[in-house]
This record gives structure tokens, sequence and C-alpha cells, in this order.
């Protein structure tokens, strides 16, 4: 992975120590940067590089110049016994989700179900750390948010939408669970980078340059130009990737409160703010359904184990070891990196380096 | 559409109350005969002809052969305050459906939002039709249903998924509602039909032939092949739309009791039945939610119109005249067919005049 350059590994627990330091370093409470730190050392647990401690920079910087607030009040602007809205006082989403995952918790507790959509927040890591948690409760869990503008509407020729990522998982009982966490975009930013770093081409359908062409060359889609929706183009259901993104960006945004579409507030500090406000910070959407509300949970996992297991018998595709099952990959990497550690690049270690040096916390 | 053969043109109302009559020769009772044909009619209005009265013929020959039961006492099994598991008893899906959707309806009233797993039922017309009539109700509403296997999993060389298609539609003021309503499949089954009919080849993507090939020969498909997930192959993000499609399984069939996976009964009555049953009928999945739940419902509705026109204004793609906003095919479908009738192919008409022959209800 990433530019050919080696990697050092580090035990994920320092690692996650480590982030918990710095988040109290810069303000945030101790009940509050343990929960942030766990979201990020999850991201990296699972393989899911780009979200984990590689962020922790943008963070510190985010919370340092005074646009995240490091110990928020979220307050409930209106609420139903099965549903929420929350405003997260412009916390960091890795402290604003947690909590208002455990609100969408709590209520399902009472009455079967609960749904939370959250405005006045920040990136809140992994989508799919949310749903983990459902599931220590015998409950389904639902995750989306929205994000800063990335993505082109089918037919578009400009950034829209966010990826809009849709996590939902599903307890089994002696199978591991099923775990879906994917953007509605055709392929992650990411990937663009990489292949830009490394100075290869990209696959069609991934993105289109800054006149909403059809390219193949990483650079002209990150210089203006957008990722593509999943499903690419029309013949091949690109309107279906856009109109999930559009309605994570409905669950998320427009339903709370906060900035919708191309107006969603980037991530990254030194990029231009939207061209307009339309509502508070970025959104979330939470969803947790108790399985015993709908069937004997037992039963339930028992047919889930059932399905995995049908499924992985399923005749392979020649050239393949046949299907995997949504949580796999993520599943593969936590168990290597139990014992190998984290990876981390060099630049991702010369940036935690650095915060190591700024806030005095030490990394090694 | 279809064969290049020139189709008669008949008002919608007409053939709506032709559909609620063949219902009530067949022993639907008045009421339920009603609902079952408006849902089939509101797939012809909004130029959905796959879903609508062109399969009038399958539902007369199951309901003739006994093998779905006229007169269902659907029973829940399980409930909630914000939740039901119903027992559909074997009926129409096209009256299990509107029932069970009515129940989220009326949970959401009483505690913000409702959610209702069905299993032994049967196809329920298109999923779009439930979402429509919670719109309403001021309601943000859901639909889901799996059907019998069509689909590959990502990696995979056989048919184990349906086309489980995700439905959800959110209400403007001014602007007409968004209405998602789409497969998790690359593309429709009746797309390769088409293409076969015509002697045409599919794009790539699409399908797979019964050795698990990625194929451009519709026949290849159709002759023990497999359609390819929404995203196609591992580069466009296949494993998400399995992975959707896999969501909703789980969520219309695995928590309600139904037969999931490869195992969901087939709609036609001369198809080979699945190897094993794990559960009863087909399964589907309602959702609704107040949308005062949530936020102040004008509020919500103003920024569903700001978002929608924000969207169209969209730079086009070179070619294109910009991104459509989903519902809009069909609500274009909607003004052309109220006005010229419902276009009904020669195959479909001498279908619909069989029936008027066997049950004595006038057609023209």
């Amino acid at each position: 992975m990433g530019s050919g350059t080696e990697a050092l590994f580090f035990p994920a627990e320092r690692l996650r120590e480590f982030t918990e330091r710095v988040f109290r370093h810069l303000g945030v409470p101790d009940q509050e940067a343990r929960v942030a730190a766990d979201v990020l050392s999850c991201a990296d647990r699972r393989g899911i590089d780009s979200h984990g401690v590689a962020r922790l920079g943008t963070y510190v910087e985010l919370l340092g110049a005074g646009r995240i607030n490091p110990k928020p009040a979220p307050r409930l602007v209106r609420e139903s016994p099965s549903t929420a809205t929350l405003d997260g006082d412009n916390g960091l989403g890795l402290v604003v989700g947690p909590r208002a995952n455990d609100i969408a918790m709590e209520k399902a507790e009472k009455v079967g179900t609960g749904w939370v959509s959250v405005c006045n927040t920040n990136h809140y890591g992994i989508a799919g750390y949310y749903p983990l948690r459902a599931l220590e409760r015998d409950m389904i869990g639902w995750s989306m948010t929205n994000s800063s503008r990335g993505v082109a509407p089918l037919w578009g020729a400009e950034r829209m939408l966010g990826t809009n990522p849709i996590a939902i998982a599903f307890p089994g009982l002696e199978e591991p669970p099923i775990v879906v966490d994917m953007a509605t975009s055709a392929v992650a930013y990411g990937k663009i980078e990489i292949a830009q770093r490394m100075g290869k081409s990209i696959p069609e359908g991934w993105a289109i340059d800054r006149e909403g062409r059809p390219t193949t060359d990483p650079a002209a889609m990150t210089a203006g130009g957008a990722l593509l929706p999943l499903g690419s183009d029309r013949e091949h259901g690109g309107h279906k990737g856009y109109a999930l993104s559009l309605a994570v960006d409905v669950l998320t945004a427009v339903l709370s409160g906060a900035n919708w579409g191309p107006f969603a507030p980037s991530f990254v500090l030194r990029w231009t703010p939207p061209a307009r406000s339309v509502g508070k910070g970025i959104g979330h959407f939470f969803g947790a359904m108790r399985i015993d509300a709908f069937r004997d949970p037992l039963e339930f996992k028992a047919q889930i184990d059932d399905l995995v297991r049908t499924l992985r018998k399923t005749r392979p595709a020649p050239g393949t070891s046949g299907p995997l099952l949504p949580g796999d990959p993520e599943r593969e990497a936590e168990k290597e990196r139990a014992v190998s550690g984290i990876p981390l690049l060099p630049a991702v270690l010369q940036d935690l380096r650095a915060i190591s040096k700024q806030t005095g916390v030490p990394l090694e």
C-alpha cells in the first residue's frame, strides 16, 4: 500500500493511548478523549488506514485553530419515543457520533428502535464503528454521514455531494457478523491519490475531469474534477449510486439541520469554505433496531449463520476464490494487526512525531 | 420500448378497474382487490411497465393454482411500540404489503417511526408505491423486498440473491418529492430480455454466463447465467451492490422469518422450486418516519426544495442536459400517460384478453 516506502509497525494500543493523550492535551475531557481515540483506533485495527491515526493531524489542526469545540455540550433539539435530533455543538464527530449512537440504542431499548439525526458536528471516523457498538447489545446498527463535496451526480460536471457512506451490521451466532461499510461513490478519494502518487492511470468509471469528461488521469480528477457515484455511468446504474448518496445527504443533513450537498463544510483547514451556509456543520444519522423486537435473537443469529455459510459455498467465479462476506477484509486485517501492529507510512509517522513534539505527548 | 411492435393505449383507470374485477373474480375481497389493483396501476402510470398490468397474468395463474391465498388473514407475530413482524398468510404481496406499510405508518404516528418486517408474502409490485403513501402523511417512507435468485454475489458464478430493491422518498414543499426506487443489481432482468428479443448484445458489467465469466450475450445470461450486482466488478464497487442486496435480504427475510438468498421462492409457476425451504414465502420491510419527530416539516420541505433546485443547477456533463432528480423519469411518464393512456404491447394485450375470456371480466 502507499508509495512503496517502508512502513514501521506500532502496537495498536500504544497509538490509541497516544491519540487519547493528544486529545486531552487539546482540551478534550478525559472520557470523551478516550472515546474519540477508540473510534480512530478502530479504523487502524480494521485496516482502514485513511480514517485512523493518519487523520490525527487534521483533528489537531482544527482543534488548535478553534474550528472544533473540544468541550461540546450536545443538545437535544427535538425528540419522540423512537427519534431524536441532536445538535453536536460543533464538537468532534468522534465524540458527538458515539453520544448520538448511544441515544439511538437507549431509545431502541425502550421502544424497539431508535433513530438519531445529528447536525453541527464534524468528521466521525469510520461509519462501521457505530453499528459494531449496536451488535454488542443484540441490535442491528445503522450509521451514515455526509461529507464535503467530492462526487458529481450522474450527468453533472462538478462536485455536488460527499462520498456519503452507509454502514449497517447484523450479528451472527457462531459466524462473525455481517458488517457493511461502504461509500456511495464508485471508489474512495484515497485511491485516486494513491494512483497519482504512483504515476498510474485510474480505471474508467472512477472519475471525471473539470469539464465533466470521463478521465483515466488521477491528476485531472484531483485538479477540479470529481468522483463518480457507485455505478459510474447511466448504463451501469450511476443514477443509483447518486440516489443513495442523496438519500444519505437528506437523512444526515436535511433532517437534522446540517449543511447539505455542496455546502457541507470541509474537514481540512486550508480548503476554501463552501459558497453558502444552509445549516450547521455536517450531519450524521444513526439507527438501532433491537432484534427481539422482530424475532427471537437466537433464531435470527442462527439464520444469519446459515445465510453466511450458504454464501461462502457459492460456486466461485473463474480466477477467484469465491465471494467474501461484507466485513471479511476488515476482520482479516484486525487479526493480522493484533499480531503485527499497525503499519505507519513514513509521512504519517513524521506527522505523529510533529504532533508529539508540539504537544509534549511521547510517541515512542 | 419492447420488440418494435406497436403498442395500443388504454386509459389507466380502465386497466385499474379491469384488474380490480379480475382479482375479485379470483376470490380476493372487494377492499383488498381495490388496493391490489391500485398498486399495479401505480406501476403502469409511472412507466414501470414490467411491474404493472403486464404481470396480471402471473398473479392470476398463481391464484388460480392455489399457490397464493386470496383471502389471507395476516397475523402480527411480534410487536414493540415502533416495530412489528407480520406473517402475510401467503396472501398477495399487493395486499399484504399495503397492510404492513399501514402498520408502519400507524406506529410512526404514535412513537415517531414504525418498522415492519414481513414473511409469508409474495411479489408486492413496485417498491416505490409504499413510500409514496408515507409522503401523503408527512412521513419519510422506506420499502424493500427480497425476490427469487437472479444475481451473483461479487466473485460468485451463480445466482444467490434477488434484485432486492430499495425505495425511499422525501417530500418537498413546492418541488416534487425525491423518490428513490432502485434494484441493487447493475441492471433489471427485463433489460436483458429486451436485448435478447432484439438480438442485441449487452454492455459488459451487466451479467455473467453459467460458468461465471463476464458476458455480453444476453442469451448466455438467461440460460443459467446471472446478473451482476450494482458496481459490476471489484474495481467499480461490485462488492457494494452485493452488500446492499444482502442487507435487504436480511431486513426483509432473515428478520421476518421468510426464505432468504437462493431459497426465496419464484414468482413464476413453472420454475423449479428452491432446493431448501428456510422460512415462509418471500419477505418485505417497510419503514415510516414522521418528519416532525426530527424537524419542523415546513422547514424540512423548504430545505428539500433548496437542495433539489441546487442539484438542478449542477453544471451539465458534456452531451447531457444535466442531472435528474430521483423520481423525475417516473413523474414525467405519469404526466404523459395521464393524457396518452398506458401503452400495452401486443403480447401483453393478448394476455389480458385471455384473462378477460377466462374470467368473463370485460376488457374493452
